[in-house]
């Protein structure tokens, strides 16, 4: 495993730098729910770059110093072992195991950024919906969704469809079945995770996070209408 | 499309200036849930000036520089197309798609803001009340809602009624319909948009906020009460 | 009425100066969404002298120089009608509607403050309680209520007992029947109205604002309680 | 009872020093709705010192100085009566009345700290699961919660499993039953209070505070599955 590091990668006076932005993002997402307990968090990769938080810390406390930075692409043929750094924190840190996941939107689709949550609206929509999509359908905020996470906007007509895919207990044994059900659902904005969360990616930190909030609405609302028998697909 | 730009109509040392209320209002909406994902927003009008955000931007980050400036009245027949601006922000960004909504405020009630939101209460109140009005009764709330929305206060004795619209996939096209809902009931504070959200104005910034405020607190409790199996509107 | 005027009494450096306690407190309400939309608010009586908010404008925006200062006891058989202040705000505004409710826990119990609350956990109680009480027992939280508001605390082997008297259209009208319940209901910590909230009071401000919160924690659980079909009280 | 006080023990500059900590952290509970109404709040051992906030207060408003510092171990047979203290607050507070159910966890797991909630969703759960545990199966959240509150981390494959202890009118009365509940259960990372709330502990106050936070979430999602008919533990 390469030990190089560099900490100027992470020392920027623009609250804009990214290894700002992900203490920042995490603190908002820790308010909103969605990263409680140092589950879930943000990567941002800006060209040749990837920032990413550490692994099992409380994510509304993470500082500039202990973000990880890779390069992109990994010279490896997998992310998923033996990684390379452009720069590690000092401190005895793990990057983040969704490192392999948030890899999939890059390879995928390009993306420059992706989001996880363990929203408790997510994971109540995997419960309610128990097949292997979420769809939901006539809704305004669908308009906030984009086609395959960075293409163009959904329609209000457009029914939202996103895939679930069945838990692990490791979370890097996730990365297969989320590749394969990008492969399967090519205009899906997202992944859900049975009994987990969600995986939202986007072209940059702004979109991936807007879209995670129009799709955790959409969870929450389309949870609250199947617990009230309100059908959540028109035809 | 006029191109004129004044950018001192947005500095302002002032708090209460508009291009300053605008985002510090849009932020505390966001922690409402009014505002997610892009949607909804808030303009102002001063005399002759009319204040909008921008469209398609994090609501909770706007910058007085984003602020959008028209003239009011528009010289052209309608704000639809091609608008007149004081000022536009030198980013690559456009003005609310709310913007002929807010429009139909000043127009028909003499508005000097409107608010639009998304949130959940009133989307889920849409659901439950699928005919062409909400309606609730006997609450104290109601008491903090103004006839038209610019006129004299409710009293406890009356009954609130609000009318809701169907969506369309173009938020501008909304416009006639709302226009329409407006006179059919000239007494009611707000329009309701069916599976998106509401619009509510006053004379002031201060009066929108609080009129929407209430009304939010109705449509929340009007939704509590009614999965609760409780009557909304006694005799 | 009189005009006497003296604005030294609402300017401290202290934090907890009571002109400075009011705004920082119903800023804190509003987050709790007790006081949103202009209703709901606390006053504080130091010894003879009485401070309190003003009626009708938004909670969370109250600066110390809109707080009224009444002397207590008023010379006026009641502080109904034609009050005496020691102090008033230089801008138009109007004491708060709830001052003779707030007088009654003065003059019935002592009290150094009283809040007043549109908490939706109170409207609901008093919804799915149908009759003159909200009863709950065996829950922690009743051991930080105290008996008739002032006295001794609970235990946990009490039931909480609190009256709820009918709504009228006008705020001030509901002095008498809350007297009255306070009368018939010596030791209740509190009075609800129906479809309106709650008020609640406490020998000083600190008090008055825990037997809230735990009051406020009572009526959210009883609801959840009641909504599940669990049994609110226990023999 | 010992006067010893020391106020070097609770001044420092340093934010992660307990006598910094606890205030803080006590007000992110307020928010979290954990510590409403002076219930509830955390402890933090460093080696041989207990640092404790006083009992009956306020929660989101402790002071460093109003913590309380005590020798671990207790010279005396019990810290139930005749606590030692190395300091005592100048005012007249009283040190929490968890003190003896904090010492189970220093005693019985060798925790470095331990947290007291009264979250409506622990009173909920206990409300909800009728007998002596709460169990969950099949959640990511519970690969955030230790073996035993100290040991290693659970598996997504393992069933979650807490004992339920009832409440007693005396907080200090439930020492005895929350060691025994340890000591039948000694994998549990927690002990719920039936009515009443939940104490969790962990080898520091990251750790208590995370699991908490996990705890917590299943309590949530536990009811909210319960309520909605679906199972909350799978073969």
């Amino acid at each position: 495993m390469s030990q190089a590091t560099d900490d100027s990668l992470v020392i920027s006076s623009d609250p804009l730098h990214p290894a700002n932005l992900i203490p920042e993002l995490c603190r908002s997402f820790y308010n909103l729910g969605w990263v409680t307990g140092t589950g879930g968090g943000i990567c941002i990769r800006t060209g040749d770059k990837v920032f990413i938080a550490p692994s099992g810390v409380q994510k509304e406390r993470i500082e500039p110093s202990h973000i990880f930075v890779l390069p992109f692409p990994q010279p490896e043929p997998s992310p998923h072992t033996d990684r390379v750094f452009l720069r590690r924190p000092a401190l005895n840190l793990k990057e983040s195991a969704c490192t392999p996941l948030f890899w999939n939107s890059f390879d995928l689709r390009d993306a420059g950024s992706c989001i996880h949550t363990h929203s408790q609206h997510a994971v109540m929509a995997t419960l309610l919906w128990t097949g292997p999509v979420f769809t939901i359908s006539h809704q305004e905020m669908i308009k906030g969704v984009r086609v395959a996470g960075t293409g163009h906007a959904l329609s209000y007509l457009d029914t939202l469809v996103l895939p679930i895919i069945e838990n692990t207990p490791n979370e890097e044994d996730l990365k297969d079945s989320m590749a394969e059900a990008m492969t399967k659902y090519p205009d899906a904005a997202g992944v859900l995770v049975r009994r987990h969360g969600v995986y939202v990616w986007g072209t940059d930190w702004e979109k991936a996070k807007t879209q995670t909030e129009c799709l955790d609405y959409l969870f929450e609302i389309g949870v609250k209408m199947k617990l009230a028998g309100l059908p959540t697909v028109l035809n």
